[in-house]
């Protein structure tokens, strides 16, 4: 659109939903990323309900207008607001898609609208024993957790948000600005290929997510937390497998933090004994057992029973002498430690963030590996990794002090070689929970097979032919 | 192909592969589907690599000859052998795709060639304490449980196929015959949404899978098995209700049974005690509990703490006066009853069976609108149900006695009305777990959404432009 017809456009979208559209200062919060270079909105468009949806996409598509999803602007890779450079989108916010919030006992099974949130959701779920078991530090809106395939702390023992989607309803930007999808929460339902399945993780660019329906899980009865190391990390791997199979599926959370990164925990964190923060490449291990009640507080004996090299107490809590190599910390204190990290680095200067994975077993390999490659290209520079070992996944930061002489160039030179390190080396991920967006579209367009760019684009031609759904950065169709 | 050339471009095709294809009686294993009817040949071909299957592939591009993927024939909708009418396809077994069973301990990962049999790779996990959860009563290729989307008894407790599939690699048949997917196994790799999902469940129409890479879980140490009832079926629904909510995700099975499915099974099963077979509405109730070693066994506890109705002993082995409402019969014995109904039923007469899936909590109201359906039909009919209520899985079995005076057309009127119970009026699935075929297309022609359609058909134009790939019978694309 250019500035002449804006206005006339605006108002016609404005009429169609009945009321005003969101701009100026009320824009704002809809412009602005967590992460990343913000841009503006032509305006922001609050449909309440389907019909509302579909009017908006039938008006992008008729007026060529670009049409952005959104959900909580909780996401880290830039997809979900407008982009800092070119043409300015309508933001869609699902923000007003909230009426639904229905959970089924029988069937633990919930059916929410896009716009409803986790927090809202799981309040909700909490009043018959479930929950969607997806532990995040934000508070995403539910739709976007589909949209962006959300992950987490607990997928090693529940898997990503695909895991848990019973059903997707979105709207499409074809002719009819077509509804797919179903919201009857089936467990078992198989018919051939989903394509609806393609929703997941797509970022909007496929279409808008309008409800979902979600499998619930009981709410554990039983959560224990303790806090293993310093370990080397090598050690750590040992402890994953031995955990794993000593604890099956309580085994809910395995998380590895460098001693770096413990320090910076420990800043934010109110904990009520010492903790020692060891020396690379020895890690601290949060590591969290949770289940049915009944089954005992076995953590400790399982942790108690794996041969670990010279671990530490890190509590002052733990009995002197008890033999076990870890300490029982209170469950808050122990994850308001592992949370505390990401602020506690953002507190000490420019952070390089790489949300990694690679086979839990290449992790100890792939630390040293950034640790050099980082090394070689500038002294000043530092590493502190944390992560969800227990899937593979590991958050490698680097630290750029203030007066480093680090040019952005030596920063997407140093991006290009980590990804490369995990990519060729290790046959890992570079994007392992953050999903796809501008600020890494670049990598998929090199590391993705034709023949796959062409199974997305034929899709994106039968969802969107004429492309105006989604961020304009998305490299896909 | 017409017969004139069909012995060259055969010719051709052995030379490709460097080994003879299989034709007549030798071919005969790869034409008799396990239910419906039998189509022949024009041959079958082994590939033993995936460059075999590249071959193999292109070859069928190339000579414009329908390639039909097929896993151990084990498929229940007609998908994997030949039409009975119509130009006869190549067969592409995966049979000899088996050289690799790769698993990795600390990773929990196994990756397998296409053509591995569930339980080779289950024997291979074994040995470090793992498992693929899939319970089957059938031995099928892990390629084809892919292509299936297999489903099986231990749902509830771990998902379908897609949620243990962490990879796929597959060959399309596009230009150049390319391979999509990876597999290296990892957990956590969230780069935009992954066209290669829409090969599970596609019964080989979109890509022929030549291998895969699959999470493994550890074997449960400690698994317990009860026979509750007969009860009310809606008390059933109460205690699923009760025992999720109580032991989370130790609940492994929760399958019921009908009075006449009992009786059938228990034909076949050797019981150590008395098992009450009751009336309808009533039913059976067989529950599975299994986790790691420590947990203690309250399976037992878990089902004596639920307020039920009017229960019954099933088991002579139980102690009287235990005051629990089931009976603990040995893991073999009560999955041996359970195992032998459909065996049972099949010596009664002609069975048609509907695969269904509804919300657990509509599953009495399906029960008994089946029943009423079935009677006002003939009164001759039985039904004969059982299946996985924990995720809303039912097979209801229609036994129709020699001599009914039951045509073919009553039949499929039956049918119709049967799927369109379960659709309209309980929002369920007319096929839970078996998959999509040939057996029932119709019934997908008539139920899914044209956007969908049209999404599904860019998909195969872009996998498979020459319409070469998979049975002539089955609907998308």
């Amino acid at each position: 659109m250019d500035d002449v017809t804006d206005d006339a456009l605006l108002e016609e979208l404005a009429s169609l939903l009945g009321r005003a559209l969101l701009t100026g200062a009320g824009a704002a919060p809809h412009e602005v990323p967590w992460r990343g270079p913000a841009g503006r909105a032509l305006a922001i468009a609050l449909p309440s309900d389907l019909s509302e949806v579909r009017s908006v996409v039938h008006w992008a598509r008729r007026t060529r207008t670009r049409l952005l999803p959104q959900g909580a602007v909780t996401g880290l890779v830039g997809a979900s607001t407008p982009p800092p450079r070119g043409p300015r989108p309508v933001v869609l916010s699902t923000d007003a898609l909230n009426a639904r919030t229905e959970v089924r006992e029988a069937d633990a099974v919930a059916v929410v609208d896009a716009g409803v949130r986790l927090s809202a959701l799981n309040a909700e779920a909490a009043r018959i024993g479930l929950e969607l078991p997806v532990d995040l530090a934000a508070d995403p809106s539910v739709g976007a957790m589909v949209a962006t395939n959300t992950g987490g702390s607990r997928v090693m023992a529940h898997g990503d948000m695909s895991h848990h989607v019973l059903g997707v309803q979105a709207v499409i930007a074809d002719e009819t600005a077509s509804v797919i999808g179903n919201l009857r929460g089936l467990r078992k339902d198989n018919t051939g290929p989903d394509p609806t399945r393609l929703l997941i993780g797509s970022a909007g660019a496929l279409g808008v997510i309008t409800a979902v329906a979600v499998a619930l899980s009981p709410i554990p009865a039983e959560r224990s937390t303790v806090l293993v190391g310093p370990i080397p990390d090598t050690a750590a791997v040992d402890l994953l497998t031995a955990l794993r199979q000593a604890m099956g599926g309580r085994l809910s959370a395995f998380e590895v933090m460098c001693p770096a990164a413990v320090a910076a925990g420990v800043e934010r964190a109110r904990m009520s004994g010492d903790v020692t923060v060891g020396q690379d490449p020895d890690v601290l291990v949060l590591v969290e057992a949770s289940g049915p009640a009944g089954c005992g507080d076995d953590l400790v004996e399982a942790v108690a029973s794996v041969n670990l090299p010279d671990t530490s107490r890190t509590d002052a809590a733990a009995t002197p002498g008890s033999g076990v190599p870890g300490a029982v910390v209170p469950h808050a204190e122990a994850w308001g430690l592992r949370h505390g990290i990401t602020e506690g680095l953002r507190s000490r200067g420019e952070v390089l963030g790489f949300d990694l994975s690679v086979r839990p077993s290449d992790l100890p390999a792939l630390r040293a590996g950034v640790r050099e490659l980082v090394a070689s290209r500038n002294p000043a520079l530092t590493v502190a990794d944390f992560g969800h070992w227990g899937d593979g996944g590991i958050h490698a930061n680097v630290l750029i002090p203030a007066g480093a002489g680090f040019s952005s160039a030596d920063t997407e030179s140093l991006r290009h070689d980590v990804y490369e390190l995990v990519g060729d080396r290790f046959g890992g991920s570079w994007s392992a929970e953050h999903g796809i967006g501008p600020l890494n579209a670049d990598q998929w367009r090199a590391t993705t097979p034709s023949a796959e760019v062409s199974l997305l684009t034929a899709a994106k031609d039968a969802a969107d032919p004429r492309r105006i759904l989604g961020h304009p950065g998305l490299p896909f169709g």
